[in-house]
């Protein structure tokens, strides 16, 4: 499919605009969804006048992490193209990802006579945790010829990358878990699973044993467990598959992670929505591409609090018209994913879109939500066509065969 | 796909049921097709508050056999893992296949003169082609190393199977069929097309041989032709895929056979619909996927019978209380291809589908049928997507991606 778009595209000065609202569909409390609870008459009347449909980011049944969501929505298979753990918990505490670097997911744990008696060292107040790791960088920044750098998380979380000199094969990374995934055992040791992946095996048991002996005397953080090794996938650039300049708009961390795997310009926005606006109509001239992402949304679903969820979808409408104001040659509002307040969690369900340009039907939905979309002129497809759909509203593809 | 689900799958107490009412789907006679015209007031409130569509067995335009229809609603490519005529036929006669058996589907014929002349052997009755099948059965009980087992079928049908000491490879049926498909032929010889064909196209011709020296004084079933040699197909198994512990209920052989290659249990079940409840009830505690199959629908269908498929429709629906009472965390009711009385025969037409559980939207459709279903939050879709389905929605299949 890339190369069957690569090969029809033609730039022009079209802007497209890519609104995620993070989790956005749901299921119904007392007969409606979060969306169709929420009051929204600005996206009623856009979905109205849109190409109104449901997508489903994997594969039907299959609930999407946020890496499999965003992936797709940016035109990617989510199957063929997958971002491993360690690099999206570092993406999600603010670092840099790399092509010469292993990313990792560390658990501060308690060993007591070379057994792992807790997992998450009694799960060690945040603060806490922050200094410990803020100690064992400035004690360790070198480990053979890789640069160790370190990114705090929440309680016993952090992340730690190996910077290599030079860029990494892809199984490079293929080393096991330490963790032993049960208390009552010993660590694992770490196994290089390929050659390549043997400079990097031999880092991770010196860095395990430097890093246990500055947390020797440590009452419960006295160990290091190391998971999820990875490098950064392999990813063709926006630029280059499609020819668009593209930037993310997005105050959480991960997200920009994930759009500079596409090689999207992400510079840090702070604040809420509003900035994010502000943001985006500070940069409008100089990009033709906009994923503009709103987390909370999300964020309540998760907590299973159908009624704020329902809350920042009408603050998002309220906000709408400043978008719409910069009158984008294509704008799609929908989200990476299902995160129904009744889960607690994301889900499998597909995920209501809407696409605005002056080349659609349009007039077949009332209002923007799970239930009406489906009467769209989308019907019920895979993510991954979004992106397609964007570049030929926006006139950026030719046509396909004489 | 299959890879992606098992690295998914985490267990739990859930019960799925799967109701497949063979060859439900189909066309309208003065306007209303059979479920249309059916009264089905309990299908109609659960498929209110259900997740409805239509689902394409293989492909569009493609009529599906029971083989490819069932093992598509299992959630197996049917394009991929084809169930050999031989086993089929086999299974249909309610024989037990092994990965050591070879089976065929048999024809008494006549010949004159090493002519066939009739390949049906004039359609002898039942009755009689049973007891030469017996006769057979009686005086021939092994061929070189090879088991002989004889089944007798409708007619001038009947099914053998060549039980070898040994598994075979898929490759071992590659022979082709003796009947030379028209009359005034010879019989063509059993050819070998691969070395491990070679030992089982010796036993057929022997098999031949004997049969026609035991048949010699038959005034019309004097010969046999072979067609359909099939190995048991590899499919892996529905408590390795799905860890699901599995049960067939079905009243005819065919399905239980078909639910056997992949994994299910199936323990004979006699009698009726009425008593496949019984059996169901009386399983409940034990299993928590239940493939449940009701027979007439599709056997009306085939016979042209549009009222009395839609009898039996009704006769379903009011049974179906006493599933519910069960109470399963995901109920799906569906056909596994259509059988519209107009065509007296399966076809291409997609097949309604309700699924119930406590994660759907529901509200889209007023009724179950097709046209109804083709509102719901479903669309169309390819069936192999019906067990992830059921797998999302009892809780058994964890997020993909970070």
């Amino acid at each position: 499919m890339h190369k069957l778009i690569k090969g029809l595209i033609q730039k022009n000065n079209t802007k497209i605009i890519l609104v995620v609202l993070d989790g956005l569909g749901g299921l119904p409390l007392n007969g409606k969804t979060e969306i169709e609870s929420a009051k929204t008459p600005n996206l009623d009347v856009i979905a109205q006048a849109s190409a109104c449909g449901l997508h489903v980011p994997v594969s039907m049944g299959i609930t999407p992490g946020s890496g499999p969501g965003h992936l797709s929505l940016f035109g990617y298979d989510p199957i063929e193209h997958q971002i491993g753990r360690g690099i999206l918990e570092a993406l999600g505490l603010g670092m840099e990802v790399r092509k010469t670097d292993i990313a990792i997911r560390c658990n501060y744990a308690t060993l007591e006579n070379d057994i792992v008696i807790d997992r998450r060292a009694g799960r060690i107040p945040t603060e806490q945790s922050r200094k410990l790791t803020e100690k064992l960088q400035s004690n360790i920044s070198k480990i053979d010829e890789a640069e160790i750098l370190f990114a705090p998380g929440m309680e016993h979380r952090f992340a730690v990358i190996f910077r290599f000199p030079e860029p990494l094969t892809q199984d490079a990374s293929n080393i096991n878990d330490t963790d032993p995934q049960k208390v009552g055992k010993q660590p694992v040791k770490a196994v290089p699973g390929s050659k390549s992946a043997e400079q990097v095996a031999r880092v991770a048991e010196k860095f395990i044993s430097t890093t246990s002996e500055i947390l020797k005397d440590q009452e419960k953080a006295n160990y290091t467990l190391l998971r999820g090794f990875s490098v950064m996938p392999h990813l063709p650039s926006f630029s280059e598959l499609y020819g668009l300049n593209a930037i993310a708009i997005a105050n959480y961390p991960m997200y920009r992670g994930i759009a500079k795997l596409v090689g999207m310009h992400a510079p840090d926005v702070t604040g809420d929505v509003n900035d994010e606006i502000v943001f985006l109509k500070k940069n409008y001239e100089n990009y033709d591409f906009f994923f503009f992402h709103v987390k909370k949304i999300d964020s309540y679903g998760e907590d299973g609090n159908f009624n704020e969820k329902a809350k920042r979808i009408e603050e998002f409408d309220l906000l709408l018209p400043q978008i719409l104001e910069l009158n984008p040659d294509v704008i799609i509002i929908t989200g990476d994913h299902s995160t129904p307040s009744l889960l607690k969690n994301h889900s499998w369900h597909p995920v209501p879109v809407l696409l605005k340009s002056n080349y659609v039907l349009g007039g077949l939905c009332k209002a923007f939500s799970e239930r009406e979309c489906i009467k769209g002129e989308l019907g019920i497809f895979l993510t991954i066509n979004i992106l397609p759909l964007a570049l030929a509203n926006s006139g950026r593809l030719k046509k396909f065969g004489a």
